[in-house]
């Protein structure tokens, strides 16, 4: 250990000289290959920018939340009027309140057409004998609509959405997440999915429908669908979609869960990677956007007005009337379903990965086979969900009950199904309902011997089995469902063994159970104790429920990471953690540049041949603008070299597609830019370079940069280390981190790297530095001894 | 504004030529001295470091949250093993433990004494006739203690604390704010101030005594009452101690109102200046430590066994029996309530602010003074307590109610007072109470006849004398319980006044007046939603709470800034806004570090004379280390120069004073430092460098400065805009920050300047810059032409 730092440096020395040998080393791709990410990653310190979006591989670009300051932005900016600032607080106030708006009206008619749609299904299958076929037909077929929408029109409307957001407001932009079609095909095919009984929910894709709403509302589309509206114009940057984006990530948790402040924190807890005190505040207003129009909805319907919508969709278990009384006795019970919510939740994530690696190989053999494995499943789905309820034995109605018995209609508690008169299916009651339903029975309280432990036993087995293999078949699916299902089961089993034990009732146990496994799962606390607060609507809930959160966290935290990281994980998407990786105080942000290949440079007035032909041949969207040979600034002999500052892909295109050329080597007057250039014209991106046709005559000519530099890209001296640049990055939302030299000279260039996200992530280090993972092995052995 | 960049260039440049007559500029004393803070400021950008901190004005710090990686701490971190970071983290949570549990303790004896010493008052004054001299002398007996322990032995105890917490939190050090005594005087003063009937609650003290409690487990007190204890050690720096104190201030806000969520979130959204996701997981475990600790006690004192200790204390108010319903109808009151609790949360901030810039004036003349200030303040408000209810009509009491009417004890609703039997005093219920009992009266719902509107003007109008002249008096004071009773005074007159238009009961128009005027003062939503939600125990009451809220906050924020900003801004306590100014977008770096004194670098290995002449003759704290003549490291022929890094003036101190000097200018190994040093020995603070004795001989040596450099400092280029260092320096949570040079060549120091919290602070730039002021004044009027 004492020499460790010495021996590093040597290390770094022979990195630098065998760079090139370094870069060729390939992990053995067949060695643990379930424990790589579906991509397989380059070995160099070069940007990847790959990852799997939908189901397919795509080019992925990182966001520029980084206020860039070049003259034409400054001028803009300088001369906003407070009649445009103003419009811009109103513009911005008016949008999060559209997001909320429009996220309830859409979460009211989606609950309102699942409830329709199932009830119809419910109904006539009850009504003819033919059930089974019509159970499983008519379930075929909506699974049909919901996958057959997302293969051909929208793959990345599949799943939940929620990591692709977290992505997002990470920095990391994923092509089509957000646009019309997934749109639409996501509240299609929620809406399909959902009534088709399938073991998923319509909360993650809620999430998924609120983002997109802000998304396109903030403009961010494709050009083809763009309003041209002037207003708008300010919304046109990545820092003002972000925020839009996280008002709708938290309409939608709260649409989900009718949970305002809940939905508030799962975007803080979860969701969001940047905060601000002022962003609290407006994504609190769109979740009381949301509240008011459910609230209004559910008024309206409850005057019978929606068709078979009865009492199901909105509020997904309500124990408000039940007085929870518990005492030190209690807590023996609550950690027992602690702990195995987290061991279970653990275990959940790990197998749901290995699932989805299964599953995107039968993806990856195309359009049909992904039809195929969604009506697969529905098929497995209907057949267990009619048949399992044949094995209970019929259970006689207690009188003592005030609820129906037995009930043959859409919801209810004690469904007759196959049992005669005056007895109940206590399975049927779970099984032959919507997944709302089937929680609201579980968690029905005062009931102690509705279910019996068989019964419990079968639902548990069954969703452990189906929320495994549905979750990631081609439909928008959620995953806080199938987890609460799950939950509720082995919590309601639980309080059944724990018989006279406990006060604690037994609906109180399932709702414990769900928290739970939802925390094992998803490691969530503060939010989810929210969101099952507002959920319960009761706050004596409010100690025990902490209790079971934080000791369920702990236990899978000690067991792997959360699903939405493992699932970022496995797309390969570039999340750059808050926390940087212990050894990454080790390595200097000097090394990390000299891994990757040499940078390149612009001068500020730089011939349009240079510039086309760099942009070709690199695929860096950023450059560091050096004047060389400039006078010195002290009136010294010496010229000098000096940053200007760094200049975008983007902007560099723009000016090509505008021919902005110059004929002789000179600095352009502010007037000359701005006569040809707005800050709109610069908000553009998505140009190619390979679509421009430039003369040879052109090519000579020149380009002066100057006026579109930011000349304040954040620099880190190259003696910092990787943990104090990754603190830097994520806490400031960069793109590119310029390394400045620690030395002063002649002869010395100001620039000596760029940083990007993917040079920061931890893999991407370990992989162009081995001995670094050698030495972190080696430290855990010897620890061990 | 065409040219307004080239024409700020040309000021700047006018401005470092006349750099001394510029800072020799003073603002007119007697011009607008009521808008002035206390402090009168320096009119340069050198760091004025003194605040009011107590009652007189002292020299504060900032603090270091910045990891320091020089060699010693480099050393220290790599040969931590496995056992050492499991102690650490395992220290960690048992810290949060304690903090939570002794919170929790000392919040339910102070609830215990306050009970059993009012309530003792109480039944004295209504058992002898001579009332109201037992009642004054009782009041000015425990005024008396609370401000003569204030006034002796800790005046950092007066006042809620929660402003210098903030500030704490922020990277201000206030001295003595967190001591044994400061913590003792708060909780003994908190239980005498309250006792006596004094307008102020114990919430903010409880925070206050949260933090003290975390910080003195965190062995951040002095180091007399210091534990040495080995474990320790890896707390002994800010950045732990910042997140302990967060656990600790949340944990006073859980158990001031039992909302472990609420407590959270007011430390997320109000008092923490950064915020990690595993801070929000230990703060919720420190509250539902606090809440468990709560329960228990409540349910040993429900057995009687606690003497007079009632139904009170704890539970502020409970409505959840209540059902709410209400339509849209009820929007418009609701909204009127919400205005009007901006209105008046804006004008009591700002009569507040008049009121406490008095009491300086008159705290300045001594602890007589103070002692007597508060003495009247008690009498006064005896007086009034004691008298006004004669001017209430007696009410017959309503049979149809089922509480008890009238009473005569300690608590009740009806007081009897000077009424007949069967007749009750609707003054003397709210007046003759303690503030928790006032609360509760005036909340409680189904009483629609019980107040008359002449009592609750008579009561809001007192509340509001009381609540601006009781804060500033030298007892230890919260702010939450004043407004409560002013908010829930207007508020139930409101609901009167409305009549049968509403359908909402008074108690809740009580409730959401209360809302809206902290909203209006305070100006939090979602922490002050989900502590009313919390406190009031009734869930359907949420989404007009976040209306109110909503509205409040917005009419406020029109107004003035909040409280808690005032109150920082009057004590001078330099605290860093997340958000930059505008116009710092028009200022750069560079010309920052122009308008400050010349920078003082030291170099890698530096005279024993120079050091101390050094750190005698600046007070920065931090010097950057600047090796010249170092060789080229390309092998180019010219020498040039090195940034080392940054090196603190503690740890200077700590060489001089174990005299490490070297004979001769060299640069030192690894273990010759180590030998000599620990990295504990750098954890210390507060050595003064007048105390340390030199020898002539010893002044002539050499010091090696490069093992305790910081070599990882955060950097901006010159070019950098004041905005960007200012969202850099926050986010980072820095206490220094490097400007280098854009550009590179030989004579050109590696570093142009170095930037603290003073210079950063918008008020200090606009006194150096006077220009910028001038500017946003034109600005101002030509967009309102």
């Amino acid at each position: 250990m004492e020499t460790s730092s010495s021996s590093m440096e040597e290390e770094a020395v022979n990195l630098r000289a065998d760079g090139e040998e370094e870069h060729g080393h390939e992990p053995d791709p067949e060695n643990n290959s379930l424990h790589e990410p579906l991509l397989r990653r380059s070995p160099t310190l070069t940007s990847n920018s790959m990852a799997m979006v939908g189901a397919k591989v795509s080019y992925i670009e990182s966001l520029d939340y980084e206020i860039n300051e070049n003259d034409l932005f400054k001028h803009d900016w300088r001369s906003r009027s407070s009649v445009q600032v103003l419009q811009y607080v109103v513009l911005k106030w008016t949008l999060a309140f559209l997001v909320g708006l429009l996220t309830g009206v859409i979460a009211s008619l989606i609950n309102l057409a699942i409830e329709n749609i199932a009830g119809l299904k419910m109904l006539l299958v009850a009504e003819y004998m033919t059930g089974f076929a019509y159970f499983t037909g008519a379930n075929l077929g909506l699974t049909l609509v919901a996958a057959a929408l997302c293969v051909q029109f929208a793959p990345t409307a599949a799943g939940p959405g929620i990591p692709e957001i977290k992505a997002y407001l990470n920095g990391v932009d994923t092509p089509n997440m957000f646009g019309v079609s997934t749109l639409i095909v996501k509240i299609i095919g929620s809406i399909a999915a959902v009534s088709a009984g399938l073991d998923l929910g319509k909360e993650g894709p809620l999430v998924h429908i609120g983002s997109c709403l802000a998304y396109l509302l903030g403009q961010g589309g494709s050009d083809k669908h763009k309003l041209k509206w002037r207003w708008l114009r300010y919304f046109k940057n990545d820092r003002d979609r972000r925020d839009l984006i996280t008002c709708g990530a938290s309409s939608g948790v709260c649409a989900a869960f009718r949970s305002p402040v809940g939905g508030v924190l799962f975007a803080l807890e979860e969701i969001a990677s940047w905060w601000r005190s002022a962003l609290l505040w407006r994504t609190f207003f769109s979740t009381a956007v949301v509240v008011v129009v459910l609230r209004a909805f559910m008024e309206y319907c409850n005057s019978g007005r929606c068709g078979l919508f009865g009492r199901g969709g909105l509020i997904l278990f309500d124990v408000s009337g039940v007085t929870v009384s518990y005492h030190a006795m209690d807590l023996l019970p609550v950690t027992v379903i602690g702990i195995i919510g987290g061991v279970l939740g653990g275990l959940y994530n790990h197998l749901l990965h290995k699932v989805l690696r299964i599953y995107s190989l039968i993806n990856e053999k195309g359009r049909m086979a992904k039809l195929l494995l969604s009506l697969g499943v529905s098929l497995f789905t209907s057949v267990c969900l009619y048949s399992l309820p044949f094995l209970a034995t019929c259970s006689p109605c207690d009188p003592s009950i005030d609820a129906a018995c037995p009930t043959t209609g859409l919801t209810g508690n004690f469904k007759q199904f196959n049992c005669p008169d005056g007895y109940y299916n206590d399975l049927a009651s779970l099984l032959h309902a919507t997944n709302d339903d089937a929680v609201r029975n579980i968690f029905s309280t005062s009931t102690p011997t509705e279910f019996r432990p068989l019964s419990l036993l079968i639902f548990f087995a069954l969703y452990c089995i189906l929320g495994l293999f549905t979750f990631g078949i081609a439909v928008p699916s959620g995953l806080f469902l199938p987890i609460i299902l799950m939950g509720s089961a082995y919590g309601r089993l639980l309080g059944l063994a724990m018989g006279s034990y406990t006060s604690i009732d037994q609906g109180l146990y399932a709702v414990l159970g769900a928290a739970a496994l939802m925390a094992g799962s998803m490691r969530m606390t503060v939010s989810l104790c929210v969101i099952f607060l507002e959920l319960t609507n009761n706050l004596s809930l409010l100690p025990i429920t902490m209790l079971v959160l934080l000791i369920s966290k702990t236990v899978g935290d000690g067991i792997n990471p959360s699903i939405y990281d493992i699932i970022l994980e496995l797309k390969g998407l570039p999340f750059l953690d808050a926390k940087p990786e212990p050894w990454m105080r080790n390595l200097t942000v000097g090394e990390l540049a000299a891994a990757k290949p040499s940078l390149v440079c612009l001068q500020g007035i730089e011939k349009v041949s240079r510039v086309v032909e760099v942009l070709k041949s690199t695929c860096h969207n950023g450059f560091p603008v050096v004047d060389q040979e400039v006078p010195s600034p002290v009136g010294m002999p010496l010229a000098v070299t000096e940053l200007h500052g760094l200049v975008l892909r983007a902007h560099l295109i723009t000016i090509l597609k505008k021919k902005w050329f110059l004929t002789e080597k000179r600095r352009t007057q502010d007037w000359e830019v701005r006569e040809r250039f707005t800050s709109v014209d610069l908000a553009d991106k998505g140009d190619k370079i390979e679509e421009l046709v430039l003369t040879e005559e052109e090519k000579e000519m020149y380009i002066d940069l100057h006026p579109f530099t930011n000349t304040t890209p954040y620099t880190v001296v190259e003696t910092m280390s990787v943990a104090k640049a990754v603190v830097l990055f994520r806490q400031v939302a960069l793109r590119h981190l310029l390394i400045v030299p620690k030395y002063q000279g002649a002869g010395i260039s100001p620039v000596m790297g760029i940083l990007t996200r993917q040079d920061l992530r931890a893999h991407n280090i370990i992989n162009a530095f081995p001995h670094i993972a050698k030495r972190r092995e080696e430290k855990g052995k010897s620890n061990e001894s």
